[in-house]
């Protein structure tokens, strides 16, 4: 059986590339997704990508790979800090894997954004290494 | 003149009967809306039943609920706690009536889900008594 | 064999229907009694309905409660707010439902307020009904 | 070359000359765009002016107003206080001016209004002129 | 028609006199009673003096001088920094004047005797004055 | 020897009877002061009454009375709760009486009231008895 | 001369044994007093012990101790964390020692048990021994 | 009758123009007065222009101005942050209008400079528009 | 088989008997340890007693403790209040008893004392006994 | 010229696979070492890898990396929430990378956990992944 | 060209020698601008030594060093702990050297003295040292 | 006899004049060390003068001292902020006379580096005069 995965990106992620290069890297999230399903096909894996600035539709991404049975990479982006609702959609997933993901280390930041209501819910996390972090995070729950 | 109700279900609310059943019960969120409306039509009330995962949508629902001059039953989710938004539209509600609803106790839960903007709009509140909750509201609105 | 179920109330709350009737009402505790007593008599149920300004007293009746079996819905007023006597007296009671009850809706009033001891122990919370939540938390204990 | 300017309004700005007249007056907000339109006719300024409940739905906006390059009047209500995301998403607008704008003036109101996320990306801000305020924030642009 | 006036003393005052006298004075309660009686007699003043250590038996106090229209000086000591109790019971003494009455002056000694619930129920504070302060709260009512 | 007494009035006191008078009263700060003189007078007390905006002058005053050898009774109204420089020239009189007096309660006001830099050099308090308060504390230190 | 020892009991002790027995244990209160009353005898300490739910009381007992020159070992309980009434009883009993008792160790259960007012007038503290803690105190205070 | 309008400005704002240039500008405060002056000529104003590093002469300035009958510009600096004195004057102005001004956006400063005593008095707030806010101001107050 | 015991010392607990004895006794470390090892030697318990001034010195003192499967009587000092890597080491620790320790009361010190890490991994609590606590706790775990 | 890399690890981590099993994992960090040795040597790495309790011997093996020009992977263990020393050694590695490395995810542990001073000096964070972190970790940095 | 140097001093320290002699010494400031002046002369240092209990005046005080091109030894006493305007004034002095100073410690005296708006913009700090501490400034600058 | 001084430096200070020069200057810890070591030499004082990475180690340097009967210079660096063994050692040293250095002012700097352990055993404080503060810290002792 094919083993699927979804990787969520949060608000202002579709900028990425546009927006503060020297801290988030010129890569887009086109490039990104690109890079991710090859080395998804690479490992047989069926990968589902998508973007929302939309706190609601974070929510209803992370249903539908529920929904799946999907393992889940997220980058909830600025609703890290503030979501509870993405907390108790993530919550809702108790058989899957949840990777937290950042392009930056948030922790080096302001501190509203020390907080993550993410992590309460997520196995692991993976901050701070720009783009990569997508592959790392791939290749962890690969293994 | 036929009363109004509307009933505003908040994120994740959904899934109700799928999660964590042994916390918020084994009913959906269909059975519960069924079951409402029975005891809805008993009482010559004309009842709205709607559930969202978006802030936005919730706030648009509240709207509606005002224009429409109806009592609302709101169990806002993980909004309670974090949505401004939702309050402030609540408040825009005057003559109108708004019972806060929880089906579980939310002051035994994580500390951040022991304040809620909800209920600085609300004049009653019901926590803890799981779907029973629903019908209980609507009685005491009834009265 | 009959169920038993205790109402508990805190201080103040003898002064009932002549305090701040626009906030509480005008019902007198004893009016509140008798319609309770009324009720829990079509039900079946056994009914014992008391009130102490005493924070020890009002520990004394959560034990006597305990001791009979006894369901119990507390209105414990100031003491819901500065009891930890009480809190840990509620805790004794595992196998016992514990509904929380209080006229008016204690999240819209000072902050001091906004903090529940009581709600660490109780399975069920109604505020803001005033007078008409003594009977909706019978109701709910009968069902 | 026209110059361009973005006019957002936040959740409930809808409602506005329904909801609490005596706070934030009678004026709609259509009547608002009306006159703001005029002005900015007058001026030769090409104006967007728009309204949404939903905090994915103002990050949309903004990038949009980016994307063509104009400079923003923002009144965030509720999410002035709650989103990162809209700070988020005026962070990226580097080169343009960012106005935050308030009816009234939200730190004499509840403590949870005295902090704005957008205030750190705003340059100027305005708060407590009612309708006034748009036509001054248009006008603190044109110059 | 002969006014009356109540005064109320809280925990621990029962040993003035024994108990850090180059705090307190060396004046007993006892002794503080004989010359408010003497002063309310000059006065024409109907007087009632008594302690408790309970927090209950406080509010009960409370309540009777509330039945008697009579104004009341509360040294409530340790009651002063945690009841709620009090307060509420304070709080329905509406048309009667409250003043709070200490020994020495709270605001010089620990932290936690700096809040004062009973303040916030009290026309007037007479704080620091010693056993005087009770001839000097009697005055001040008399007046 | 005759006692000398220094009655000293801080930022804003100058309007007394044209500000708030619900609050303050409509006595003047002239009329209060001839009310002391007057009571000085019967009492055998030299007495200054003095009122400054300034947080340097009410520092000088407080030199002056020291250097003089007078008890204090100080109003210090807003620097009440901002002075350090205030509270170490009330330390500064060691052998002397500081009274420490507020027209209201500022307990009953707003949490930044609540804290008094003045009351650490204060031996005696007297709140919320309007103008008779001054006169309470000028008997006070005559006895 | 024979020493006396009182062994002060707070509020919910009196249901030692039946409550939570997996932490306090299964002894009863009865037992603990026998098993600490032939511990006495062997030692020739005059011993009285018993038990309050109110708080009132448990000052009663404070100052019954301190009139009779006797120690105390006191399991405050609830009172522990709020009670600033039993803190200032026993801050009068000044040569004597005091002895402050818990059954469990307050530090590892929720953060309101982990400030005791008792710790600021208390010699010694015994934590986390259950019943045998009892004997320890005595033991300690015998040497 | 004419109309009379003060701008009143606070500490170390005499130095405008030659401290911190990229943040504040160059333009020196006589440089605005002159501004301010000619446009309240433009509009029939009687304009009163003043500056002090005093906290006691700024109080005073605005009582001078609340003895004209004249609305309030004021541009506190420093003392926004840590004047509970200029806020008591400012509430003494009921029936006038107070814009509070300042040259940069101090929510974008540090945190000590996010609080506002001014604010609590104002009815508009004018931030970050450099000198061009003085004639914002003045003309929102003209309209 | 034998039992066997580890005590442990944390930093400055060499200067005993030469450090403010006032507070901590004359006793030196020394001859605590001898009448420790008379008192193990009576019980047939194999101890060990260490003092170290370095924090992970302990931890590793801790780890011994545990690979000789000991209980452990651990007075951590200073370490008491800043040291995570106590507490974890402490946590290893499973099967094992671990009694905190202090020579006097830490909650009646600087208010940085009164946070233990030790306790949330600390069976039972001796403090305030002096050296006495020593052999208490040797007595306690010997039972 | 090969490239050098030091693994640091911090107190307690000597018992890793001996220690909560459930929560770590099952394998020694001397197979993690062995592991990560063999992944360096198919890269070319030269690996350092060491561990120590003592919060001063981390600040040694951070000195040594730096002076032999490595990139650094650190698990602090506890002195991660507790050492300004470790994280100001860290700062003195300016041109390296430096990856912070936790086996759990320490957000969803106590709230003492959620704060790393190493984050403040790191580029990357991975938490969550057990011992497959460190491949992880050393797999990031070889790319 | 001659070097320049102000020494500012804030209030009550015109008081110093008559104020609490045990904490900061018997010399008076005149005492001490003697020894100052005298060690300028010897270095060639134009000094200027003034002292003020107004805040305005301190302000003033420093512009009036920052006009003469001044290096500034501050010993800003209360006003260390609550004026943002000394602060600002001093963040004006640019390429001037700025020292706090202090007679005592400030940091082993109450917690509000623990915080300095000065040192923001100090270069050096010197406390605790008396008035010896004002030839230590002096000699620091000199060189 | 001959006087005794030890300077005692805390973790990192051995990268002296390698890390961050532009903040902490280009002097190294044994260029300071040579000068000291000359100036103690001028002075005809026996001068110790060591450096540690280590908590443990530093608390028994200064033991050492204290066995000595030696003042103290600290610049404990990093754990200035943490350590609460440091301060104990440093109280046990009651006759003698400590001062705490900074090479940089810590009240600039992170808010974690505000709070000092040291400083409330310290006498003297001298901070940001870069090398320069160890002479003036041997000065100061020296007179």
């Amino acid at each position: 059986m094919t083993r699927t995965i979804h990787i969520l990106n949060g608000p202002n992620l579709n900028l990425l590339g546009q927006r503060e290069p020297e801290i988030y890297g010129s890569d887009t999230l086109d490039q990104i997704e690109q890079r991710c399903q090859a080395r998804a096909a690479e490992r047989g894996i069926a990968l589902t990508f998508c973007q929302t600035n939309s706190e609601g539709t974070l929510v209803d991404h992370i249903h539908r790979a529920r929904g799946e049975g999907a393992d889940i990479i997220i980058n909830a982006a600025a609703y890290t800090h503030t979501s509870v609702a993405v907390l108790d959609a993530l919550k809702t997933c108790d058989g899957l894997q949840v990777i937290e993901l950042h392009l930056s280390n948030p922790h080096r930041r302001e501190p509203f954004r020390h907080h993550s209501f993410v992590s309460a819910a997520a196995t692991g996390v993976i901050a701070g290494f720009g783009a990569q972090g997508y592959l790392m995070a791939l290749d962890a729950l690969a293994r």
